[in-house]
Protein backbone atom coordinates (compact mmCIF):
# COMPACT_ATOMS: atom_id res chain seq x y z
CA UNK A 1 0.00 0.00 0.00
CA UNK A 2 1.12 3.48 -0.90
CA UNK A 3 1.72 6.42 2.01
CA UNK A 4 -1.59 8.11 0.36
CA UNK A 5 -3.64 4.75 0.37
CA UNK A 6 -2.31 4.26 4.03
CA UNK A 7 -3.02 7.92 5.26
CA UNK A 8 -7.01 7.35 3.16
CA UNK A 9 -6.93 4.30 5.10
CA UNK A 10 -6.55 6.31 8.60
CA UNK A 11 -8.47 9.35 7.63
CA UNK A 12 -11.63 6.70 7.00
CA UNK A 13 -11.07 4.85 10.29
CA UNK A 14 -10.92 8.28 12.48
CA UNK A 15 -13.77 9.28 10.70
CA UNK A 16 -15.36 5.67 10.80
CA UNK A 17 -15.56 6.15 14.81
CA UNK A 18 -17.05 9.03 14.61
CA UNK A 19 -19.61 8.18 11.93
CA UNK A 20 -20.71 5.03 14.34
CA UNK A 21 -20.95 6.96 17.37
CA UNK A 22 -22.92 9.59 15.50
CA UNK A 23 -25.20 6.74 13.76
CA UNK A 24 -26.21 5.93 17.98
CA UNK A 25 -28.27 8.73 17.37
CA UNK A 26 -30.96 6.49 15.60
CA UNK A 27 -30.38 3.43 17.73
CA UNK A 28 -34.08 3.33 19.15
CA UNK A 29 -35.50 2.70 15.68
CA UNK A 30 -37.08 -0.69 14.59
CA UNK A 31 -34.47 -0.08 11.37
CA UNK A 32 -31.48 0.43 12.89
CA UNK A 33 -29.90 -2.88 12.48
CA UNK A 34 -30.41 -2.48 8.60
CA UNK A 35 -29.74 0.78 8.62
CA UNK A 36 -26.15 0.04 10.71
CA UNK A 37 -25.82 -2.70 8.11
CA UNK A 38 -25.94 -0.76 4.87
CA UNK A 39 -23.40 1.66 6.12
CA UNK A 40 -21.11 -0.29 7.05
CA UNK A 41 -20.21 -2.20 4.80
CA UNK A 42 -16.79 -1.38 3.15
CA UNK A 43 -17.74 2.53 2.01
CA UNK A 44 -14.74 4.03 1.20
CA UNK A 45 -15.87 7.62 2.85
CA UNK A 46 -14.20 10.03 0.06
CA UNK A 47 -17.27 12.33 0.16
CA UNK A 48 -17.10 13.27 3.66
CA UNK A 49 -13.40 13.18 4.07
CA UNK A 50 -14.20 15.32 1.09
CA UNK A 51 -16.03 18.38 3.66
CA UNK A 52 -13.25 17.45 6.69
CA UNK A 53 -10.36 17.57 4.25
CA UNK A 54 -11.37 20.96 2.72
CA UNK A 55 -12.18 22.59 5.99
CA UNK A 56 -8.54 21.79 7.31
CA UNK A 57 -6.99 23.08 4.01
CA UNK A 58 -9.22 26.54 4.69
CA UNK A 59 -7.36 26.56 8.19
CA UNK A 60 -10.82 25.53 10.48
CA UNK A 61 -10.84 23.92 13.43
CA UNK A 62 -12.98 20.42 12.56
CA UNK A 63 -15.98 20.79 15.48
CA UNK A 64 -18.19 17.75 16.73
CA UNK A 65 -20.95 19.76 14.45
CA UNK A 66 -18.51 19.01 11.27
CA UNK A 67 -18.38 15.19 11.72
CA UNK A 68 -21.88 15.70 11.84
CA UNK A 69 -22.53 17.09 8.78
CA UNK A 70 -19.85 14.95 7.18
CA UNK A 71 -21.81 11.91 8.35
CA UNK A 72 -25.05 13.42 7.06
CA UNK A 73 -23.30 13.12 4.02
CA UNK A 74 -21.99 9.69 4.24
CA UNK A 75 -25.64 8.53 5.21
CA UNK A 76 -27.49 10.50 2.12
CA UNK A 77 -24.87 8.95 -0.49
CA UNK A 78 -25.45 5.27 1.27
CA UNK A 79 -29.23 5.61 0.46
CA UNK A 80 -28.41 6.64 -3.00
CA UNK A 81 -26.47 3.39 -3.60
CA UNK A 82 -28.87 1.31 -1.19
CA UNK A 83 -32.37 2.46 -4.08
CA UNK A 84 -29.29 2.23 -6.77
CA UNK A 85 -29.46 -1.61 -6.07
CA UNK A 86 -32.42 -3.11 -5.87
CA UNK A 87 -33.87 -4.47 -8.47
CA UNK A 88 -36.52 -1.74 -10.35
CA UNK A 89 -32.95 0.08 -10.70
CA UNK A 90 -29.56 -1.97 -11.11
CA UNK A 91 -30.68 -5.26 -9.86
CA UNK A 92 -27.35 -5.69 -7.99
CA UNK A 93 -27.14 -8.94 -5.62
CA UNK A 94 -23.82 -7.37 -4.08
CA UNK A 95 -21.85 -4.42 -3.39
CA UNK A 96 -18.29 -4.26 -2.38
CA UNK A 97 -18.36 -7.98 -1.86
CA UNK A 98 -21.72 -8.24 0.97
CA UNK A 99 -25.13 -9.09 -0.03
CA UNK A 100 -26.93 -5.47 -1.06
CA UNK A 101 -29.55 -4.81 1.24
CA UNK A 102 -32.36 -6.26 -0.33
CA UNK A 103 -30.94 -9.28 -0.59
CA UNK A 104 -29.66 -9.82 2.68
CA UNK A 105 -33.13 -8.65 3.84
CA UNK A 106 -35.91 -8.25 1.85
CA UNK A 107 -37.43 -5.56 -0.75
CA UNK A 108 -39.44 -3.31 1.33
CA UNK A 109 -36.54 -3.11 3.72
CA UNK A 110 -34.05 -1.97 1.25
CA UNK A 111 -36.53 0.79 0.08
CA UNK A 112 -37.23 2.07 3.91
CA UNK A 113 -33.88 1.72 5.31
CA UNK A 114 -33.12 4.43 1.67
CA UNK A 115 -35.87 6.18 2.71
CA UNK A 116 -34.78 6.47 6.39
CA UNK A 117 -31.55 7.10 5.32
CA UNK A 118 -31.98 10.17 3.73
CA UNK A 119 -34.34 11.41 6.18
CA UNK A 120 -31.31 10.23 8.89
CA UNK A 121 -29.28 12.93 7.33
CA UNK A 122 -31.38 15.59 7.15
CA UNK A 123 -32.00 14.49 11.25
CA UNK A 124 -28.52 15.02 11.32
CA UNK A 125 -28.26 18.18 9.62
CA UNK A 126 -30.91 19.84 11.39
CA UNK A 127 -29.05 19.07 14.81
CA UNK A 128 -26.57 21.18 13.75
CA UNK A 129 -28.72 23.99 11.09
CA UNK A 130 -29.75 26.45 14.52
CA UNK A 131 -25.85 26.83 14.86
CA UNK A 132 -25.80 29.84 12.88
CA UNK A 133 -26.27 30.84 9.04
CA UNK A 134 -23.60 29.25 7.41
CA UNK A 135 -24.82 25.54 8.35
CA UNK A 136 -28.41 26.69 6.71
CA UNK A 137 -26.13 27.66 3.34
CA UNK A 138 -24.38 24.00 3.87
CA UNK A 139 -27.44 22.67 3.94
CA UNK A 140 -29.03 24.10 1.33
CA UNK A 141 -26.04 23.43 -1.03
CA UNK A 142 -26.23 19.89 0.11
CA UNK A 143 -29.68 19.54 -1.67
CA UNK A 144 -28.92 21.24 -4.68
CA UNK A 145 -26.72 18.73 -5.92
CA UNK A 146 -28.69 15.92 -3.42
CA UNK A 147 -32.18 16.39 -4.25
CA UNK A 148 -34.65 16.98 -7.29
CA UNK A 149 -32.14 17.88 -9.87
CA UNK A 150 -28.90 16.78 -8.41
CA UNK A 151 -28.24 12.93 -8.11
CA UNK A 152 -31.72 11.70 -8.00
CA UNK A 153 -32.30 13.14 -11.94
CA UNK A 154 -28.86 11.55 -12.71
CA UNK A 155 -30.30 7.94 -11.62
CA UNK A 156 -33.62 9.06 -13.98
CA UNK A 157 -31.38 9.60 -16.51
CA UNK A 158 -29.54 6.83 -16.58
CA UNK A 159 -32.61 4.63 -16.42
CA UNK A 160 -33.90 6.53 -19.10
CA UNK A 161 -31.62 6.05 -21.39
CA UNK A 162 -30.67 2.48 -21.59
CA UNK A 163 -29.68 3.89 -25.44
CA UNK A 164 -26.78 5.79 -23.84
CA UNK A 165 -25.44 8.46 -26.33
CA UNK A 166 -22.88 10.64 -25.51
CA UNK A 167 -24.44 13.64 -24.54
CA UNK A 168 -26.71 11.80 -22.11
CA UNK A 169 -23.60 9.98 -20.18
CA UNK A 170 -22.10 13.08 -19.73
CA UNK A 171 -25.00 14.28 -17.97
CA UNK A 172 -25.67 11.25 -16.43
CA UNK A 173 -21.92 11.23 -14.94
CA UNK A 174 -22.16 14.65 -13.71
CA UNK A 175 -25.40 14.27 -11.48
CA UNK A 176 -24.80 11.02 -10.68
CA UNK A 177 -21.26 11.18 -9.54
CA UNK A 178 -19.96 14.29 -9.57
CA UNK A 179 -22.64 16.25 -7.88
CA UNK A 180 -22.38 14.16 -4.67
CA UNK A 181 -18.30 14.77 -4.86
CA UNK A 182 -18.49 18.29 -5.58
CA UNK A 183 -21.12 19.17 -3.05
CA UNK A 184 -19.34 18.74 0.19
CA UNK A 185 -16.68 20.75 -1.37
CA UNK A 186 -18.54 23.47 -1.35
CA UNK A 187 -20.43 22.98 1.73
CA UNK A 188 -16.91 23.54 3.62
CA UNK A 189 -16.97 26.47 1.85
CA UNK A 190 -19.72 27.83 2.95
CA UNK A 191 -19.20 26.65 6.43
CA UNK A 192 -15.63 28.64 6.20
CA UNK A 193 -17.27 31.90 4.74
CA UNK A 194 -15.61 31.37 1.36
CA UNK A 195 -16.48 33.42 -1.31
CA UNK A 196 -18.25 32.89 -5.23
CA UNK A 197 -14.56 32.83 -6.76
CA UNK A 198 -13.68 29.98 -4.58
CA UNK A 199 -17.18 28.22 -4.61
CA UNK A 200 -16.41 28.57 -8.53
CA UNK A 201 -13.06 26.71 -8.22
CA UNK A 202 -14.23 23.95 -6.22
CA UNK A 203 -16.94 23.35 -8.35
CA UNK A 204 -14.92 22.91 -11.19
CA UNK A 205 -11.88 20.89 -9.67
CA UNK A 206 -14.98 18.85 -8.19
CA UNK A 207 -16.40 18.02 -11.79
CA UNK A 208 -13.28 17.14 -12.74
CA UNK A 209 -12.15 14.88 -10.07
CA UNK A 210 -15.79 13.38 -10.42
CA UNK A 211 -15.17 12.22 -14.63
CA UNK A 212 -11.47 11.19 -13.51
CA UNK A 213 -12.91 9.03 -10.76
CA UNK A 214 -15.68 7.69 -12.85
CA UNK A 215 -13.70 6.92 -15.58
CA UNK A 216 -11.21 4.87 -13.48
CA UNK A 217 -14.06 3.05 -12.20
CA UNK A 218 -14.95 2.52 -15.76
CA UNK A 219 -11.84 1.40 -16.85
CA UNK A 220 -11.28 -1.20 -13.69
CA UNK A 221 -15.07 -2.69 -14.86
CA UNK A 222 -13.86 -2.95 -18.70
CA UNK A 223 -15.12 -6.23 -20.31
CA UNK A 224 -16.98 -7.03 -17.07
CA UNK A 225 -19.46 -4.27 -16.75
CA UNK A 226 -23.13 -5.34 -17.30
CA UNK A 227 -24.07 -1.47 -18.05
CA UNK A 228 -23.42 1.10 -20.87
CA UNK A 229 -20.56 3.39 -19.97
CA UNK A 230 -18.37 5.57 -21.32
CA UNK A 231 -15.46 2.77 -22.13
CA UNK A 232 -17.83 0.59 -23.65
CA UNK A 233 -19.33 3.24 -25.43
CA UNK A 234 -15.84 4.49 -27.00
CA UNK A 235 -13.03 1.75 -26.05
CA UNK A 236 -10.26 1.60 -23.36
CA UNK A 237 -7.74 3.83 -25.33
CA UNK A 238 -10.36 6.92 -25.29
CA UNK A 239 -11.59 6.27 -21.89
CA UNK A 240 -8.48 6.12 -20.52
CA UNK A 241 -7.46 9.62 -22.48
CA UNK A 242 -10.35 11.24 -21.13
CA UNK A 243 -9.79 10.27 -17.62
CA UNK A 244 -6.39 11.54 -17.90
CA UNK A 245 -7.43 14.83 -19.07
CA UNK A 246 -9.92 15.07 -16.52
CA UNK A 247 -7.71 13.84 -13.79
CA UNK A 248 -4.65 16.38 -15.26
CA UNK A 249 -6.84 19.46 -14.78
CA UNK A 250 -8.60 18.17 -11.03
CA UNK A 251 -4.49 17.98 -10.09
CA UNK A 252 -3.64 21.76 -11.49
CA UNK A 253 -7.18 22.95 -9.81
CA UNK A 254 -6.28 21.34 -6.53
CA UNK A 255 -2.96 23.15 -6.27
CA UNK A 256 -4.44 26.46 -7.49
CA UNK A 257 -7.07 26.41 -4.58
CA UNK A 258 -5.31 24.42 -1.84
CA UNK A 259 -2.06 24.99 -2.67
CA UNK A 260 0.59 22.72 -0.66
CA UNK A 261 -2.26 21.16 1.38
CA UNK A 262 -1.54 17.97 -0.22
CA UNK A 263 -4.63 15.59 0.43
CA UNK A 264 -6.52 16.70 -2.81
CA UNK A 265 -3.65 16.44 -5.12
CA UNK A 266 -2.39 12.83 -3.91
CA UNK A 267 -6.14 11.64 -4.38
CA UNK A 268 -6.57 13.01 -7.95
CA UNK A 269 -2.58 11.63 -8.51
CA UNK A 270 -3.85 8.77 -7.06
CA UNK A 271 -7.08 8.05 -9.31
CA UNK A 272 -4.94 8.71 -12.13
CA UNK A 273 -2.52 5.86 -11.01
CA UNK A 274 -4.76 2.99 -10.28
CA UNK A 275 -4.31 -0.03 -12.59
CA UNK A 276 -6.34 -0.73 -15.68
CA UNK B 1 -72.28 18.98 0.93
CA UNK B 2 -72.28 20.01 4.54
CA UNK B 3 -71.04 23.84 5.36
CA UNK B 4 -67.56 22.40 6.82
CA UNK B 5 -66.95 20.52 3.85
CA UNK B 6 -67.56 23.16 1.69
CA UNK B 7 -65.15 25.67 3.89
CA UNK B 8 -62.40 22.32 3.64
CA UNK B 9 -62.94 22.60 0.20
CA UNK B 10 -62.05 26.26 -0.55
CA UNK B 11 -59.20 26.31 2.11
CA UNK B 12 -57.75 22.93 -0.44
CA UNK B 13 -58.79 25.02 -3.58
CA UNK B 14 -56.53 28.08 -2.33
CA UNK B 15 -53.81 26.39 -0.62
CA UNK B 16 -53.50 24.14 -4.30
CA UNK B 17 -52.65 27.43 -5.91
CA UNK B 18 -50.58 28.16 -3.78
CA UNK B 19 -48.75 24.57 -3.92
CA UNK B 20 -48.83 24.59 -7.68
CA UNK B 21 -46.88 27.79 -8.18
CA UNK B 22 -44.20 26.68 -5.46
CA UNK B 23 -44.01 23.46 -7.22
CA UNK B 24 -42.57 25.19 -10.05
CA UNK B 25 -39.36 25.80 -8.44
CA UNK B 26 -38.17 22.10 -9.56
CA UNK B 27 -39.63 22.78 -13.24
CA UNK B 28 -36.35 21.95 -15.09
CA UNK B 29 -35.93 18.61 -13.62
CA UNK B 30 -36.46 15.66 -15.57
CA UNK B 31 -38.63 13.93 -13.20
CA UNK B 32 -41.19 17.12 -12.88
CA UNK B 33 -44.31 15.86 -14.83
CA UNK B 34 -44.32 12.45 -12.91
CA UNK B 35 -43.81 14.96 -9.53
CA UNK B 36 -46.56 16.91 -10.43
CA UNK B 37 -48.56 13.84 -11.22
CA UNK B 38 -48.17 12.59 -7.85
CA UNK B 39 -49.07 15.29 -5.97
CA UNK B 40 -52.09 16.63 -7.73
CA UNK B 41 -53.80 13.26 -7.75
CA UNK B 42 -56.90 14.28 -5.19
CA UNK B 43 -55.21 14.68 -1.95
CA UNK B 44 -57.11 16.09 0.48
CA UNK B 45 -54.27 18.47 1.98
CA UNK B 46 -55.25 18.25 5.49
CA UNK B 47 -51.62 17.91 6.82
CA UNK B 48 -50.59 21.49 4.91
CA UNK B 49 -54.31 22.91 6.37
CA UNK B 50 -53.34 21.58 10.02
CA UNK B 51 -50.46 23.82 9.30
CA UNK B 52 -51.95 26.92 8.76
CA UNK B 53 -55.03 26.66 10.20
CA UNK B 54 -52.77 26.58 13.25
CA UNK B 55 -51.29 29.27 12.79
CA UNK B 56 -54.30 30.91 12.01
CA UNK B 57 -55.95 29.97 15.00
CA UNK B 58 -52.67 31.12 16.86
CA UNK B 59 -53.41 34.64 14.99
CA UNK B 60 -50.47 34.99 13.00
CA UNK B 61 -50.46 35.93 9.79
CA UNK B 62 -49.85 33.83 7.44
CA UNK B 63 -46.83 33.99 4.87
CA UNK B 64 -45.02 32.95 1.84
CA UNK B 65 -42.51 31.32 4.07
CA UNK B 66 -46.10 30.01 5.08
CA UNK B 67 -47.01 28.46 2.66
CA UNK B 68 -43.72 27.12 1.51
CA UNK B 69 -43.82 24.97 4.81
CA UNK B 70 -47.12 23.72 3.90
CA UNK B 71 -46.03 22.72 1.05
CA UNK B 72 -43.05 20.76 2.26
CA UNK B 73 -45.40 18.98 4.31
CA UNK B 74 -47.40 17.86 1.49
CA UNK B 75 -44.56 16.56 -0.85
CA UNK B 76 -42.94 14.46 2.56
CA UNK B 77 -46.67 13.28 2.67
CA UNK B 78 -46.85 12.46 -1.07
CA UNK B 79 -43.72 10.32 -0.86
CA UNK B 80 -44.57 8.23 1.70
CA UNK B 81 -47.76 7.55 -0.52
CA UNK B 82 -45.92 6.81 -3.80
CA UNK B 83 -43.77 4.19 -1.46
CA UNK B 84 -46.51 2.72 0.09
CA UNK B 85 -47.85 1.90 -2.81
CA UNK B 86 -45.24 -0.14 -4.74
CA UNK B 87 -45.23 -3.23 -5.33
CA UNK B 88 -42.63 -4.59 -2.76
CA UNK B 89 -44.91 -2.69 -0.09
CA UNK B 90 -48.79 -2.74 -0.37
CA UNK B 91 -49.08 -3.20 -4.58
CA UNK B 92 -51.78 -0.87 -4.77
CA UNK B 93 -52.62 -0.57 -8.76
CA UNK B 94 -55.16 2.88 -7.60
CA UNK B 95 -54.88 5.15 -5.59
CA UNK B 96 -57.75 8.01 -5.26
CA UNK B 97 -59.51 6.07 -8.78
CA UNK B 98 -56.16 7.17 -10.76
CA UNK B 99 -53.05 4.98 -11.65
CA UNK B 100 -50.37 4.94 -8.54
CA UNK B 101 -47.40 6.47 -9.92
CA UNK B 102 -45.39 2.82 -10.85
CA UNK B 103 -48.41 1.88 -12.67
CA UNK B 104 -48.73 5.38 -14.25
CA UNK B 105 -45.01 5.33 -15.45
CA UNK B 106 -42.86 2.45 -14.14
CA UNK B 107 -41.36 1.18 -10.51
CA UNK B 108 -38.15 2.57 -10.79
CA UNK B 109 -39.71 5.80 -11.97
CA UNK B 110 -42.00 5.78 -8.67
CA UNK B 111 -38.29 4.71 -6.51
CA UNK B 112 -37.27 8.09 -7.61
CA UNK B 113 -39.87 10.15 -7.49
CA UNK B 114 -40.53 9.26 -3.87
CA UNK B 115 -36.89 10.35 -3.35
CA UNK B 116 -37.20 12.99 -5.03
CA UNK B 117 -40.88 14.29 -3.51
CA UNK B 118 -38.48 13.69 0.07
CA UNK B 119 -35.73 15.47 -0.94
CA UNK B 120 -37.82 18.26 -3.25
CA UNK B 121 -39.76 18.67 0.58
CA UNK B 122 -36.37 19.58 2.21
CA UNK B 123 -35.22 21.69 -0.20
CA UNK B 124 -38.52 24.02 -0.26
CA UNK B 125 -37.52 24.07 3.95
CA UNK B 126 -33.86 24.89 3.35
CA UNK B 127 -35.27 28.12 1.24
CA UNK B 128 -37.22 29.08 4.49
CA UNK B 129 -34.96 27.94 7.68
CA UNK B 130 -32.11 31.06 7.34
CA UNK B 131 -35.24 33.11 8.01
CA UNK B 132 -34.79 32.65 12.08
CA UNK B 133 -34.06 29.80 14.54
CA UNK B 134 -37.85 29.10 14.47
CA UNK B 135 -37.97 28.09 11.21
CA UNK B 136 -35.24 25.64 12.23
CA UNK B 137 -36.86 24.24 15.19
CA UNK B 138 -39.83 23.45 13.12
CA UNK B 139 -37.67 21.56 10.41
CA UNK B 140 -36.03 19.60 13.22
CA UNK B 141 -39.85 18.67 14.67
CA UNK B 142 -40.80 17.73 10.92
CA UNK B 143 -38.45 14.90 10.78
CA UNK B 144 -38.68 13.82 14.34
CA UNK B 145 -42.10 12.72 13.23
CA UNK B 146 -41.35 12.14 9.45
CA UNK B 147 -38.26 10.13 9.73
CA UNK B 148 -35.85 7.00 10.95
CA UNK B 149 -38.19 7.29 14.39
CA UNK B 150 -41.42 8.07 12.86
CA UNK B 151 -43.38 7.55 10.06
CA UNK B 152 -40.40 5.44 8.04
CA UNK B 153 -40.36 3.34 10.88
CA UNK B 154 -44.89 2.93 10.82
CA UNK B 155 -44.02 1.70 7.78
CA UNK B 156 -41.50 -0.77 8.28
CA UNK B 157 -43.92 -2.46 11.44
CA UNK B 158 -47.01 -2.45 9.13
CA UNK B 159 -44.62 -4.59 6.63
CA UNK B 160 -43.40 -6.57 9.82
CA UNK B 161 -46.20 -7.46 11.69
CA UNK B 162 -47.99 -9.26 8.78
CA UNK B 163 -50.15 -10.57 11.84
CA UNK B 164 -50.95 -7.63 13.28
CA UNK B 165 -51.60 -8.09 17.33
CA UNK B 166 -53.20 -5.48 19.17
CA UNK B 167 -50.27 -3.83 20.39
CA UNK B 168 -48.34 -3.50 17.46
CA UNK B 169 -51.23 -2.09 15.37
CA UNK B 170 -51.51 0.68 18.02
CA UNK B 171 -47.90 1.59 17.36
CA UNK B 172 -48.63 1.24 13.48
CA UNK B 173 -51.23 3.97 13.84
CA UNK B 174 -49.51 6.20 15.94
CA UNK B 175 -46.54 6.21 13.84
CA UNK B 176 -48.37 6.09 10.40
CA UNK B 177 -51.34 7.83 10.60
CA UNK B 178 -50.79 9.89 14.04
CA UNK B 179 -47.57 11.35 13.17
CA UNK B 180 -48.07 13.20 10.27
CA UNK B 181 -51.25 14.61 11.57
CA UNK B 182 -49.39 15.66 14.99
CA UNK B 183 -46.41 17.11 13.58
CA UNK B 184 -48.00 20.09 11.66
CA UNK B 185 -49.85 21.83 14.55
CA UNK B 186 -46.42 21.73 16.74
CA UNK B 187 -44.52 22.85 13.68
CA UNK B 188 -46.95 25.76 13.90
CA UNK B 189 -46.24 26.03 17.89
CA UNK B 190 -43.08 26.81 16.57
CA UNK B 191 -42.85 29.04 14.63
CA UNK B 192 -45.36 31.01 16.72
CA UNK B 193 -42.93 30.36 19.75
CA UNK B 194 -45.68 28.81 21.76
CA UNK B 195 -44.52 27.16 24.99
CA UNK B 196 -44.14 23.51 26.14
CA UNK B 197 -47.36 23.02 27.61
CA UNK B 198 -49.27 23.74 24.63
CA UNK B 199 -46.98 21.75 22.39
CA UNK B 200 -48.12 18.31 24.61
CA UNK B 201 -51.80 19.56 24.29
CA UNK B 202 -51.58 19.83 20.50
CA UNK B 203 -49.54 16.08 20.36
CA UNK B 204 -52.43 14.99 22.16
CA UNK B 205 -55.03 16.45 19.96
CA UNK B 206 -52.60 15.22 17.21
CA UNK B 207 -52.81 11.77 18.73
CA UNK B 208 -56.80 11.33 19.11
CA UNK B 209 -57.41 12.96 15.99
CA UNK B 210 -54.96 10.54 14.27
CA UNK B 211 -56.20 7.41 15.40
CA UNK B 212 -60.00 9.05 15.21
CA UNK B 213 -59.20 9.43 11.01
CA UNK B 214 -57.67 6.24 10.63
CA UNK B 215 -60.03 4.19 12.60
CA UNK B 216 -62.75 5.58 10.60
CA UNK B 217 -61.34 4.53 7.53
CA UNK B 218 -60.82 1.23 8.53
CA UNK B 219 -64.46 1.52 9.01
CA UNK B 220 -65.22 3.07 5.30
CA UNK B 221 -63.52 0.18 4.28
CA UNK B 222 -64.72 -2.50 6.29
CA UNK B 223 -65.30 -5.76 4.45
CA UNK B 224 -63.26 -4.32 1.41
CA UNK B 225 -59.88 -4.25 2.76
CA UNK B 226 -57.09 -6.00 2.04
CA UNK B 227 -55.03 -6.09 5.04
CA UNK B 228 -55.46 -6.79 8.46
CA UNK B 229 -56.52 -3.73 10.51
CA UNK B 230 -58.43 -2.70 13.81
CA UNK B 231 -61.74 -3.20 12.65
CA UNK B 232 -60.86 -6.30 10.64
CA UNK B 233 -59.27 -7.83 14.07
CA UNK B 234 -62.05 -6.09 16.59
CA UNK B 235 -65.16 -6.28 14.40
CA UNK B 236 -67.32 -2.92 13.32
CA UNK B 237 -68.70 -2.16 17.00
CA UNK B 238 -65.73 -2.33 18.79
CA UNK B 239 -63.70 -0.02 16.29
CA UNK B 240 -66.97 2.32 16.05
CA UNK B 241 -66.62 2.52 19.99
CA UNK B 242 -63.21 3.20 19.88
CA UNK B 243 -63.48 5.74 16.95
CA UNK B 244 -65.74 7.64 18.96
CA UNK B 245 -63.69 7.58 21.92
CA UNK B 246 -60.73 9.22 20.13
CA UNK B 247 -62.76 11.62 18.31
CA UNK B 248 -64.65 12.89 21.25
CA UNK B 249 -60.97 13.71 23.07
CA UNK B 250 -60.24 15.19 19.94
CA UNK B 251 -63.12 17.56 19.96
CA UNK B 252 -62.62 18.57 23.74
CA UNK B 253 -58.51 18.82 23.14
CA UNK B 254 -59.58 21.26 20.18
CA UNK B 255 -61.72 23.28 22.57
CA UNK B 256 -58.99 23.66 25.26
CA UNK B 257 -56.29 24.41 22.81
CA UNK B 258 -58.34 26.63 20.29
CA UNK B 259 -61.20 27.99 21.62
CA UNK B 260 -63.58 29.40 19.38
CA UNK B 261 -61.72 28.99 16.61
CA UNK B 262 -63.60 26.41 14.72
CA UNK B 263 -61.27 24.63 12.17
CA UNK B 264 -59.99 21.90 14.38
CA UNK B 265 -63.27 20.91 16.40
CA UNK B 266 -65.55 21.07 13.15
CA UNK B 267 -63.01 18.90 11.47
CA UNK B 268 -63.11 16.33 14.57
CA UNK B 269 -66.51 16.26 14.44
CA UNK B 270 -66.64 15.77 10.75
CA UNK B 271 -64.32 12.90 11.27
CA UNK B 272 -66.41 11.20 13.55
CA UNK B 273 -69.82 12.08 11.76
CA UNK B 274 -68.87 10.09 8.44
CA UNK B 275 -71.37 7.81 6.98
CA UNK B 276 -70.05 3.89 7.94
Amino acid sequence: MNDFLKRLNLLKENFDIKLREILTFFKGSALFDCIEYAVFSGGKRIRPLFYLEALRAFGREITQSDYIVASAIELLHTYTLVHDDMPCMDNDDFRRGQPTVHKKYNEFTALLVGDALQAASVQLLTQVAGEGKEYVAAMRTFFEYAGVSGVIEGQALELRYNDKIPKNIIAIYEKKTAALLTAPLVMAADVSGKDEKLKNSLKHFGRAFGFAFQLSDDLLDYGKDKEVSFASLYGKERTLEEMNKHSLSALMLSKEIFGDFGFFSEISQYVAGRKF
